[in-house]
């Protein structure tokens, strides 16, 4: 039983091996190559830890890391889809709920559910630990943007309005990073890396 | 004040992006290219996640996690060292102290202090979350090598003692970590991966 049980962790470990092929968007910051769902989700969860302080509320850090390091994984086979493409949005629920079946289903079901339930707090954005993790995977991008010199703003011309929906659960999770993120997007506008 | 320290900890976060660049001598399981150190970290700390409950001691699976994460930023500056190259092994805590002094210099103090002191419980490998995380450490690429058909074993002709003597923190880690890892080297000896 034990033997099963660890032989179905083992396949679910070598399945999160094709997250580091998942790519993103969103390229490194010094511009040489798109990032992979790998390194984002390392990149955001080690953000956590160095930025917890700033936190409105009082959270379980310990949570919103263990969300941030599987908040992507049904990408594995529902793959990344860009934050400001419309059409594929439309899908994006759909095919992510199947995608969450199949990868949660490879281990236990006390198991899978467990990581699942990270995985549904981290999309349901309610709790105040799901606010931060959003806050991280929001604001990961936006310095790649800025410091890579505009990325996928420029590329897509996404507009002001845009930018700011979107980076909206920093502004939930924490003054000082919100005041952070409203200066860099207003000096990206002024640089014409984000259309006004 | 506040903002001086927040700047720290961006410059901190933006220096991070150079592990996506830092590679390692084992690849993808895919065997399409070599891995890298953001994803290493990544990956081992879900595994973390997934096998705790196989350790042989109660631990605080948040601590393991935190130094999964870190354990590996001192080599944005003093590179990845090959376990199994003994020359550049002799310089290796040398050139690390210096990247440390420097990686974590970025930060306040306190807060350096604190991501270094993780770093140094992982490198001691005397606490039984130190012990733990090492054991993901090791396990990581042991999969990768043996699924990727023998990897750097089979690259550099490692012997049978050196791959038990750097899987040795599975040992004491965990005991079904530890027959398992057993039962695959001993098939990867037999497939002729590892010398025997």
């Amino acid at each position: 039983m034990v033997k099963d049980r660890l032989n179905k962790d083992i396949q679910f470990i070598l399945e999160l091996d094709k997250m580091k092929s998942i790519l993103r968007q969103t390229s490194l910051i010094d511009g040489s190559r798109n990032e992979n769902d790998a390194e984002h989700s390392w990149h955001i969860a080690v953000m956590a830890m160095v930025l917890s302080e700033y936190a409105n509320k009082e959270i379980d850090i310990c949570k919103a890391i263990k969300m941030l390091l599987v908040h992507d994984i049904i990408e594995i086979y529902a793959g990344d889809t860009f934050c400001y493409d419309t059409e594929a949005n439309k899908s994006k629920k759909e095919r992510e709920l199947e995608a969450a079946d199949r990868i949660f289903g490879i281990l236990d079901q006390d198991k899978g559910r467990k990581i699942r339930e990270l995985w549904e707090e981290f999309e349901e954005m309610k709790t105040d630990e799901a606010i931060f993790a959003a806050a991280m995977d929001r604001m990961q991008p936006l310095f790649s943007n800025y410091y890579s010199g505009g990325g996928t703003w420029k590329k897509y011309n996404v507009k002001r309005e845009q930018v700011y929906k979107r980076m909206e659960p920093i502004k939930y999770a924490s003054k000082q990073l919100w005041e952070f993120t409203v200066s860099m997007i207003e000096d990206a506008i002024e640089k014409g890396y984000i259309s006004d």
